[in-house]
């Protein structure tokens, strides 16, 4: 590794409360490297977590304003499932860890993982009226897990964005009871993505499906013909 | 190698059943992680092979549902002329594998590469309803191979989607004995490019000559002029 | 380090006179690099600095006509309050020195980035009439120091290009007066992005938030919905 | 380096032939590299060349075909004021040569390089009916050799493609002794970019503001206001 490297890696020691998750800590770290690098997490923006605990809920998740292209061993908090630290000491967690214990409540669920896109931003706002988006007739599609074919049809909700992140929570909870609920994503509007997977392999395959099929969407709503 | 790169590189034993091909094994993994690094192959789509014998065929074929960037030793399966494993205990092969064999038939191809592009799903619907599209005028048209000039007409085809892969094995076959045959290439609606050549290598340059007439014709034809 | 990267680096000796700045010279050549391999300080385009005292002000600034993705320790140039090298025999500093003294005045100043963008030089010509332009609504203009919720109005003024650097710094310090005062950034029209932060990990995070913030503004503007 | 690197970079002898020119070779192995990884020469086009001597003009040029991204040492020609071969056994040279022997002449040139861009390609289709097309306003225009500022006015001439370079070499000979004769650079229609520098590095420099600015025009042209 040179000195050049951008951003420099710091690998450090990891804090004792975090000792028995090394492998989940640098799968978020190789996550944030890359997500960082594909432009999808720049200016400290994003956070990821991992379940490490169910009964009581455990998630490791990322530090608040963290540059996650070089996150460190110690810029991980462990909170419970109220979204707070279990023990003091420990770096503040973003505001939004609410979102990733809501989505972490299906027992189906590993990680989650949030990410700023820019074809995610600008869909976000095409299709806030709307309330949400609908992916069809891709075979991309059938890398999210569960679906079979590329006829399946996507509803992606979009919720409006506010810094109060509990009425966030609980606008997610509500569209997830509703009869067109959540299925693998939702945009929150010029904000970002939110998915998830039963592991982090997981997690991470819906966030390149979802940002490929993005990228198609806009770009072919774009085209003149 | 870091820890944190991404996604990071198994190398692993080769299995017993694929030795006398580790050349080939570890040009597939090149090409994954290239094609993954440049967005042609991502969330697990995309899948290659290498003819490793004739008569009988075998084929040397990715394995389904792997991640292309980081395909380890394992993630490979030898198949027979009708696209069944040639032993048990193999992982499984993409059903897509079908497609692999018919464009194998051929005896001067060596191998077979199939990509998911954001390009190329876009002008495989623009021109659905074509039937194909047209590449002319172009300089890099003469990287394909036994094209010596840009006013060569290349006439891609455009296969509907389905999940019947022997349909659309039909449809391959069907357009290969029509007067418009297939010469180097064909899309699949809203999935993918096919493409091949003598060799890995050939092959290779021929899906980065696509990609970037597609990139070419997408963007002139979306320009206001 | 293999012959083949490109461009090469070379660490050579760091000059005597700025041998207490060792730390801050691999901090900017790692955000050359960096900012290079983005695309935002191609053809030896772009200056950085760093403030490395006060009273009197010295700034460590990049020497003129640098390949910015690789530089050498010895392509640095410590100047004084008015932008003059504080001894003689050191590379030329940029003639835009003078713009990264303005900025440093501010005792909050640590460090000075300018980079030269497609998207930063397009929409400094789309909004050169406006004088300027604003974004707003996106979470990500929290990561600008200061900014605590997405509905913060960004207004980043656009200055005409001159060669006369005096007369851009005069046009700088008219508006920093005025009742619409630069907030975080500025725009030289076709030419490029002027941010700064209390250090260089804000200054480069402030970077990557406009970059991002552009495209998002500039693909959404062109969108045809 | 890794098994995996693609594409795989083999060092090899350097041919006795071409023994005095080591850093040429890697010099330009270097920007084959870089430009292939770029998107400028991919599917082996492109073409670069290094004045090795004048009187009697000599050039070390790529070899024809060959992969840029991964020059071997032994993929060079050593050509004579003709653009043939001083040598035989060596491996074939690009019909373009002759291309590089035209721009050659002129004794202030050390480096030729011919790239094809999506950009270039693009522009050089909607302007060829204009015969050239006109760069100015850009600061980045600063970074060609002998510009001193943004408001220069570059005519970059397009000349039809052909498969007859010397007609091609005759055309660009035409214009150079016209009233609008060629000042850095010069676009192929739908074929690609040929500029020059004193050394290897300014031509490189060339090329990348041109990319740039290609870029930059693009856009700009097809940005709705």
């Amino acid at each position: 590794m040179s000195v050049l490297d951008s951003p420099p890696i710091v690998d450090g020691p990891v804090p004792t409360l975090l000792e028995d998750w090394v492998d989940e800590i640098n799968g978020l770290r190789r996550i944030g490297r890359e997500f960082y690098s594909k432009g999808w997490s720049v200016g400290t923006s994003s956070n990821y977590s991992v379940v490490v605990q169910r009964n009581p809920l455990r998630l490791l998740v990322t530090a608040s304003g963290k540059d996650k292209g070089c996150l460190a061993c110690g810029d991980f908090v462990l909170v419970d499932e109220h979204g707070e630290p279990t023990e003091a000491g420990q770096p503040k967690s973003s505001a939004e860890t609410l979102l990733h214990i809501a989505a972490a409540q299906d027992a189906n669920i590993g990680a989650v993982l949030h990410t700023h896109s820019v074809w995610a931003t600008l869909l976000s706002d095409v299709f806030l009226g709307e309330g949400g988006m609908e992916l069809t007739g891709y075979e991309m599609l059938k890398g999210l897990q569960g679906v079979s074919t590329h006829a399946h049809r996507e509803w992606i909700p979009i919720f409006r964005n506010t810094q109060q992140i509990p009425t966030l929570a609980a606008d997610v909870a509500v569209c997830q009871a509703s009869d067109r609920p959540i299925a693998h994503a939702y945009l929150i509007h010029q904000h970002g993505l939110y998915t998830w997977g039963r592991d982090l392999a997981e997690a991470r395959r819906h966030i390149e499906i979802l940002e490929f099929l993005f990228e198609c969407k806009a770009r072919r709503m774009a085209f003149p013909h």
